[in-house]
């Protein structure tokens, strides 16, 4: 299968330059532009602290309408007060005027430390190198996927293509996220572009959607950013009838969004900060739906769970007993506990089981935990990783 | 000053032998005895996964009575199901038949792994070795508290004495905690022996009030346990007159009490797993003690707050977002930050620092955060410590 990337859905092109924001000195600055303006839709951190590009992003994607993604990394202009969003604004007009859009349909994204004034002359040449240097070839979006990386190690990136009415129709997304994640609303930066055409406001409902059961399902540290952003841009030059209701063809649409955002988020999950492994974590049988929720944060969110993945422990003393500080109903009696398909707790007793063989299936790139409460059916599920030394060494010597 | 330790009040003996029970043949179990039946108080985990020795013990305190106490670390006697709960009442049996006291006088502690049966043939020799090396001399209270240790790296020992109506009054303690740590309820093992004269209701009151502002304070990695118990002994052979209500004795008492929790509490802290430093964490100015606790703990439980302090790093925007994701009522432009003395942020806006000479306090052994939310008049507090490396290695290798 030929790459599909943000530029292979039609009516995009990107491009991303070293504009020295990343100490590192790599690619740092990117824009991702639609030919003419798209529908779009967004979903945005719940953290009441939000940086400034958040702000100025959520009231330019109001009226449903966006033609160009502005996204530096190095730097997230989180609390920078006023002048940090003047500076978020003055990005958008500096776009405005390389492209010769309009600024209102500029959406801004910055990633990286907290607290500090962006360098905007750096910003501003590098908004017009990259102007400059947009182009339709994939490795154009590739650098854009790693211009939008910070402790990640890994690009992220995803694709689709569906049929519409006979036409062929591309989704194709790129993501950061790799530390300060949270199961709470769209946790990381994520663009996807697509030339479906379809409405904004089912856009809209598509992305909401498909954010709630993928990026909302990532947990690393339980810790929200202050700038979680994913956007959907929709040229509609795929040609399709354009959708504007919950019929078959927004059905078709909607399940491959949320397919691009499910691989995504599992790329996130999978490169999480220091991460050995990619464990989804399923809490199964609870009495309802927030009981499901609060067993799997408290078990996702445990470090002594974490680290007892790290070691490949089968540890599951942990896991029930996090259960049991959660808040959600519970009895030792009805809970059943499953390792990487092993049963190790069952019924209130513990469970033989060859602990070595266990331990090699843990020492895998992917597994996965159940617990079942017993209590009734309401389920949940979060993919998460182990915390390990490298956790501990990324985010004790990323210095401010 | 002469060392106070829990044979130091009045009535109390003490033992440890090594009963094989931990992997590294160390003291194991151990017994504080008091010469007659004491009033006797008690708190216990929240947490709904318990240990057996904690349902049996929750059941023998019931009556404000008690004369002994056995503790075994190693083996937390947790998710054993009836077979667990047949064992702690065995071991109450063996105590009573060993001490010549009544069974239902016996509160038993475990701590140690979860989900594995007690090695009962070493328990009861350890307990009858136990019973017969009792003594008052400060050496048997040490081997105490090293015996309940499991990844504590040092004993925690504390005492206070106190004059009421003229007459000398002991109060001593000795704990264990350092991993599996979450302020909810008395978080770890505690045992406060005095020769205070008081009823078992007013011993039981101002043990709740201390447990509230001292255990139910630390956080070491937010996993709540399952075995976590603190109890006191009263013997009241140091001739005060009895306290039955809350006159002025019974608050020269508490306070006390109160203290004796506190250092222990900041010992547990500053021993937390990995912890190379104790770090109180202050919420003021927040609308309402709510959230003044939600602000607490979205920063305390944060990986990534914690990691900062590992690397001696002043990266108060993460500090920030936490509070920002908690839940409490806030706004960027009315919080403030100071870490270890130094203002960082203020009014929305970042403050120069000298980053070099605030990352040296924060290498320091001991140091504080405080967060104004400038929303109200409620605040909270805790102590906890940083997440570092020897966490992670205590923690992936401590194997099932």
């Amino acid at each position: 299968m030929k790459a599909m990337t943000i530029t292979s859905p039609k009516g995009f092109r990107a491009a991303a330059v070293k504009a020295g924001i990343k100490a590192s000195k790599n690619l740092d600055v990117a824009l991702i532009v639609a030919d003419s303006p798209c529908a779009a839709a967004g979903v945005f951190t719940t953290n009441k602290v939000v940086g400034a590009p958040v702000v100025i992003s959520r009231e330019h994607i109001k009226n449903g309408r966006a033609q160009a993604i502005f996204v530096n990394a190095g730097n997230s202009n989180v609390c920078t007060g006023k002048r940090g969003e003047r500076d978020a604004a003055a990005i958008c007009r500096q776009v405005s005027k390389a492209l010769k859009i309009d600024a209102a349909d500029v959406l801004v994204c910055s990633t990286g430390i907290i607290g500090h004034f962006l360098p905007m002359d750096k910003v501003r040449s590098g908004i017009d190198a990259a102007a400059g240097r947009l182009g339709t070839e994939a490795q154009r979006s590739i650098e854009v996927a790693h211009a939008i990386m910070t402790t990640d190690t890994k690009v992220k990136m995803a694709a689709r293509m569906i049929t519409l009415g006979g036409k062929k129709v591309t989704l194709a997304g790129t993501a950061k996220g790799s530390g300060m994640i949270a199961p709470n609303m769209a946790t990381m930066l994520a663009f996807i572009t697509t030339d479906a055409a379809i409405s904004a406001s089912m856009l809209q409902k598509a992305l909401v959607y498909a954010a709630g059961i993928t990026f909302n399902k990532v947990t690393v540290d339980n810790h929200m950013s202050t700038s979680d952003t994913a956007l959907v841009l929709a040229s509609g030059l795929a040609g399709n009838r354009r959708i504007t209701r919950s019929d078959k063809d927004f059905a078709v649409f909607q399940k491959a969004l949320w397919q691009v955002c499910d691989e995504l988020a599992q790329q996130m999950a999978a490169d999480g900060e220091g991460a050995k492994a990619a464990i989804r974590i399923e809490v199964r049988g609870a009495a309802n739906a927030q009981d499901a929720r609060l067993a799997l944060r408290s078990i996702s969110d445990s470090p002594l769970v974490r680290t007892a993945f790290a070691g490949a422990d089968p540890n599951w003393g942990r896991i029930i007993s996090a259960v049991g500080y959660s808040g959600a109903k519970c009895v030792q009696e009805k809970m059943e506990c499953r390792i990487a398909g092993v049963t190790v707790f069952k019924a209130g007793q513990p469970r033989r089981f060859d602990a070595q063989k266990l331990s090699a299936k843990m020492k895998q790139k992917q597994w996965s935990v159940q617990v079942d409460l017993g209590m009734g059916k309401a389920s949940d599920f979060c993919y998460t990783c182990d915390l390990t030394h490298e956790y501990i060494t990324i985010n004790a010597d990323y210095h401010t």
